[in-house]
């Protein structure tokens, strides 16, 4: 996707000072073309020297498409430009850039942008981080829904240019005045695409052609919601209205694509036991990564330090009683101490299971296919399902330990008691598969019952609890067979 | 989402025989919210009284709204409603219909297609899944680029109904005439989108608004790509065109959202050790989930048999040399056996930081924020990452292990040897915690590099491979101090 071929030939444009052919190079291509070309491989100077030779509608797109670290470099390097690049920005996409950079430059920049614009700034930058607030941008457009089809189209004409998306038209009341005097925002009454205003006779009223069953979101709704619902409607956009059912912005399809994107990352990495983390994994700050993930060690690794007590309360029961003397009993055939070689192998079947049992079914609740109350059907597939598993490497570990253990573990298994050792290693295995699978699959669920989120449940936490329930596992079963 | 109060609604209309009832229920609603109230608790049946009441269009539309299982039910049991349904479902969505049908419902259904619907099928019935041609619809709006912008609009109003959207326009040349006497596609020349028809003069060409720097796709392109495309460009849909960069369809905007959902699913899966699942956690087959959790499972198993090995090797090494008499070298004193308590806990570090570690890297490689190239840079990171994580938990270790080991153990700690445990225990903590990291980061790198998928390192294998290394770690670390 890389066009390595354009880095010469912008070089030899800015060499020559070739006005002409870098307004050319702005305007032909796609806008995230050009800010990919430009992004690795030149300095924030030389970008604003390329691209100010377009007109100002381009320069902001490829602003636009510029990564948020370039973004920020750029607008600290030439706040003056910065003030009406700002007026042809996608209001969403402006917004978030302000508040990346540090407070001063944006002062400065928002003293060089007019009333109406700052006072839209100002409105979508008080709305929380991963909230539809955020995502909202307010160019869009809108009608009264007492013009006809064709006036509505000579009307969106003068609209178009200005607007995010001119098709999807929402269609607005008159603005009514709040008891302080203030406008409040005028209400949504439908929303009609332009597909519908095309098709429909000239004169038409948009009031009869807009569809008033509408699915709205709220400013304070999570991104995630937004995503569950584009995905199941289709929409090209969904407005945000507040408790008067007035119009804040729209949410476009652009955008819940980006969120998809965030919240799966998050998905995963909490599931990898890493806190979600901001941006790029080789852009983000080293401290912030390391915050995020030395939590998480450090959390498991106080978890898993039970090991060392169960082990403990344990292993002192495979060496010979103290009482007895060593000569008396010789030590080969009563200390079971050689068991602890299978340890690793038995505790390690339970993380695997719990890892496969956790991820399925954190990302069933996460795309809704599973809900907490289906509980039940999941545990009964999962003991199922752990069952077959557990039988499946019961079968192997019999072949293992019967016919590979290393001869420096069979000479202290006591006398006759190999098919003890092989069913003690099964049964371990299948009994911990057993457990890892069952915890797997219920914690996510538990933990989302209780208004977490399950993707905290992650592989290694599970696998941290199973080894913990497995040593006990473990020791019970030699205990059994010895 | 749910909106159970239609349900009771529902059945008194089915009861009552209200056909108005039903296609107003039908048709008024948006057809996501039609097929939601439909899907959990109606018979195919009942689904399909309800629905024929309604126009073909809403039909199809509420049928495409429903999911897989429900549509194939619904085709089976009502093979001639289906011959009309089909005509106006949009043409990925049939496909997609038809493919998961039984061999002789999809002969005795497409009996009752006319000819060009039937062949327009066939075209896409070929592509791969998992492909751009499997995601491709042919309903597309086009125009030839001679038009002026009003006749364009008038040409439009014609099509409008039966297309997936009017908001691109492709320009298309005139068919040519292939050897064989048929035609072939006709070329793409460009794309316009229905904004700047509505924004241009009544009298402009077509071919002078066109956008000709086109981003295509190939019928045989990776799903994928299309989601990185359209996160890239923020595109509404994107031509899918063959080597005589010939149209021969569109991919949209509201399949990718399904894409990327679907790609995250998969990565997530074979992050968690399961080979990728088809279609909802509760409904794929079990005998399919047990296959691909089985083959993960066995597959670790085995790999992690070798920590048999490893820990037999050394084992043996931790008990009295057997020359020495037992009597005359106390027991306690030598034998080291105590130590393996500490193993579980050890282990599991090189598990947890190598889980981190993969994960992010696997997911930076699947935005692409990480190329293969970038190696070095990932190396340098992980292992400075690592290094400040393995200092964190080393603190951690030092504590537990000197004010904290169980009295068991202290008894049989060499006198004078407490402080060499905790060093052990340090050492080797931090040790797996580096080695874990750097392999958890490296592998995913190493095999994009051989051209496989980074997500198959997954959480567990890379814990698995941390336990064969660990091992070894742990035991020379003892021998060192010991």
């Amino acid at each position: 996707m890389v066009h390595p071929l354009f880095s010469p030939e912008i070089k030899l444009m800015l060499e020559e000072k070739n006005a002409a052919g870098m307004r050319e190079f702005c305007e032909s291509l796609h806008p995230a073309t050009v800010a990919e070309a430009l992004d690795d491989e030149f300095t924030p100077e030389q970008i604003w020297e390329v691209i100010s030779n377009a007109n100002i509608r381009t320069q902001a797109s490829v602003f636009e498409y510029l990564t948020p670290a370039q973004q920020v470099l750029m607008a600290e390097k030439a706040r003056p430009q910065m003030g009406e690049l700002l007026t042809k920005m996608s209001h969403d996409d402006r917004v978030d850039l302000l508040r990346r950079l540090p407070g001063r430059v944006t002062e400065a920049i928002m003293r060089l942008v007019d009333e109406a614009d700052r006072k839209d700034i100002a409105t979508l930058f008080q709305y929380g981080e991963d909230t539809v607030g955020a995502l909202m941008t307010t160019d869009y457009a809108w009608l009264p829904g007492t013009l006809t089809a064709a006036e509505a189209i000579d009307q969106l004409r003068q609209q178009a240019p200005d607007r995010e998306t001119i098709y999807y038209i929402y269609v607005l009341d008159d603005p009514t005045r709040r008891h302080d005097g203030s406008l409040s925002p005028r209400r949504l009454l439908g929303v009609v695409s332009l597909r519908d205003i095309i098709l429909a006779p000239r004169h038409a009223l948009i009031r009869g052609l807009m569809e008033t069953d509408l699915v709205t979101l709220r400013h304070s709704d999570d991104q995630e919601l937004v995503a569950q619902l584009f995905a199941r409607y289709d929409f090209l956009a969904a407005p945000v209205v507040d408790d008067q059912f007035g119009l804040l912005g729209i949410v476009t399809h652009d955008d819940v694509l980006d969120v998809v994107r965030a919240e799966a990352t998050e998905d995963m990495q909490r599931q990898g036991a890493v806190g979600p983390i901001a941006g790029d994994y080789l852009e983000a700050s080293f401290w912030q990564v390391w915050k995020s993930r030395a939590f998480w060690l450090c959390f498991l690794f106080i978890l898993q330090m039970g090991t060392i007590n169960v082990m403990a309360h344990y292993e002192g029961k495979l060496e010979p009683k103290p009482g007895a003397g060593v000569d008396e009993v010789s030590q080969t055939t009563t200390s079971l101490a050689f068991m602890v070689v299978f340890i690793p192998l038995c505790l390690s079947v339970g993380g695997n299971s719990g890892s496969q049992a956790s991820t399925l079914v954190t990302r069933a609740l996460a795309l809704e296919q599973v809900k907490v109350s289906d509980w039940f059907r999941v545990f009964r597939r999962e003991l199922l399902m752990a069952a077959a598993l557990a039988a499946t490497l019961g079968v192997l570990a019999v072949a293992r330990t019967y016919f590979m253990t290393p001869n420096s573990i069979l000479e202290k298994v006591p006398p006759g008691a190999i098919w003890h050792l092989v069913w003690v290693v099964t049964f371990a295995v299948m009994g911990i598969c057993l457990t890892g699978a069952v915890i797997g699959a219920m914690l996510p669920i538990l933990f989302k019952w209780w208004k977490g989120d399950p993707a905290l449940m992650s592989s290694p936490f599970i696998a941290t609890l199973s080894d913990v329930l497995g040593i006990v596992i473990f020791f019970n079963i030699v205990k059994l067979f010895f």
